[in-house]
């Protein structure tokens, strides 16, 4: 029997424990977290065999896991990370979700040694504008990628047991570098959360309650806000964890949007459109779930 | 029998002949598109009963319609209409489904008097990111706010037969003053378009065909960049006709991007979520499709 343990059960710890739950029935999951309603929550749906009432049990029951799942912010997953590393043994895992990962991988290296657990830095890429155990599915990871930076070489053999359970959740994984991982997630997850808050925050003090925006606003202003309903506690410690790559998209964002602005009389806003529909024109790794309707290429009347 | 001419059978004009079909089964739909690969496909899929061959044929089929309806790019609106003007009669109407409403209300009070056809201005907003009759459907515009900018009052008699076929489409209808609506279409629609326009020719420029991004890229990257598959035809027209209002809307954006920026490492931060998590807690006007589930309101671990 395989003992788990997960510190963090909002959104994509629950949804982990879940995702145990179908794939591991055997396991024996249990789990903590620093609101006491976000462990009963989980409890509730049956993620959990056990809702750890404290930190000290969170750490006993960590000693006696084969694999602890860090579920937490990132500043959370650096405090926890000592603590884990003094508590735990060679043959035992340790792995973390965080949302960047250079600063974990380095702590990893620092603290987890042949003395300690291992630990495998993570970072599944799935998640839900709205955080809670109340929102977890065991299918969150599905067609999910979940990005590895290893800290460790060669890998830990405690490793791979966790490796083929994510796998067994559905998700793909790719291991990378944690400084290419950092600068790529800026591009694709920080800087479309940036522009989504920066966006709403916009539109609440344009618009406040005003009634005619939302009324009239369709899908597209749905999309470009959705973000906007993402929680600071978990965003704030992006921010400060991966603040350069970060300032330098939304810059790079600023400019191009200046420049459109600049050019929205000119054939250079062809040059922009073009550039968009070709970035577009090429599919997805992961495939659409809709299948895509045949397009006319050529513009209408 | 009611007769019914539409200049543009792309995704908007054919949806709407689709939509007549259903709502309206003893009307006679005929259609015009420049491409006639447009009209043909809007004729295969069952939208018309005929296609009509040129410029010529749409207007001597508009001549002896109760209903015209243009839907082409605005400037293309704005061609049509003195053309229009000058081949029909009082009785008739005609409507448009243009993205921006200024120009062409001022055109149609200039146009359209007592000796001619009305002329009731509207914009559907409903469509997808690529357009084209193959996209179109009979359902586009359920659920959809369809805007008026009425150009005369009171409201010609021939006007109310539209507004009765809109609302059978399945579209909530409301009033608005075309400056108005070009103001708040700035910042719900033309807003959002260029901002994804944007982000994805920068992603374009930076990553190219490059698959890591793609293969790491989650909802997030997806939602920020599906309108960049627009066609640039239809929104050259939008830009032109609406700069000024557009350009004030990207300005605030690039000043609150940089706003955000400078202050990744403040606790201005948690202000600027905290306005996007009240801009996302008012419902939209629009049910969302999907059931709300319950928010945890305190942060996790």
């Amino acid at each position: 029997m395989e003992r788990i343990t997960i510190i963090g059960t909002g959104l994509i710890g629950t949804s982990i424990a879940l995702a145990l739950r179908e794939s591991s029935p055997k396991s024996e999951i249990l789990g903590f977290d620093a609101n006491p309603a976000e462990s009963a929550a989980a409890y509730s749906l049956g993620a959990l065999h056990a809702a750890l009432r404290d930190q000290e049990s969170a750490l006993a029951s960590a000693a006696r896991a084969n694999i602890i799942v860090l579920a937490v912010p990132v500043f959370a997953i650096l405090d926890w990370m000592p603590r884990l590393a003094a508590v735990t043994k060679p043959g035992q895992l340790v792995t973390d979700t965080g949302s960047t990962k250079l600063q974990i991988t380095h702590a990893a290296q620092k603290l987890f040694t042949e003395t300690t657990a291992a630990f495998l830095p993570g970072h599944p890429m799935a998640g839900k504008e709205s955080g809670g155990a109340a929102l977890a599915e065991a299918a969150l990871f599905r067609d999910a990628m979940w990005l590895f930076t290893p800290a460790h070489a060669p890998e830990p053999p405690a490793a791979a047991r966790w490796r083929s359970l994510v796998l067994g959740f559905g998700a793909r994984t790719t291991d990378l570098d944690a400084d290419r991982h950092d600068r790529l997630c800026a591009w694709v997850s920080h800087m479309p959360q940036m522009v989504s808050t920066a966006v709403s925050a916009l539109l609440q003090d344009e618009f406040g309650d005003d009634p005619a925006l939302r009324a009239i606003g369709g899908r597209a202003l749905r999309e470009m806000t959705r973000l906007g309903a993402s929680p600071y506690s978990m965003w704030r410690d992006v921010a400060l964890s991966n603040t350069a790559p970060l300032a330098d998209t939304l810059s790079a964002v600023e400019q191009r949007l200046a420049h459109l602005r600049e050019n929205l009389r000119t054939p250079e806003l062809r040059t922009e459109f073009r550039k968009a529909n070709r970035f577009r024109a090429t599919p997805d790794a992961k495939p659409d779930k809709k299948p895509k309707a045949k397009r006319s290429t050529k513009p209408s009347a």
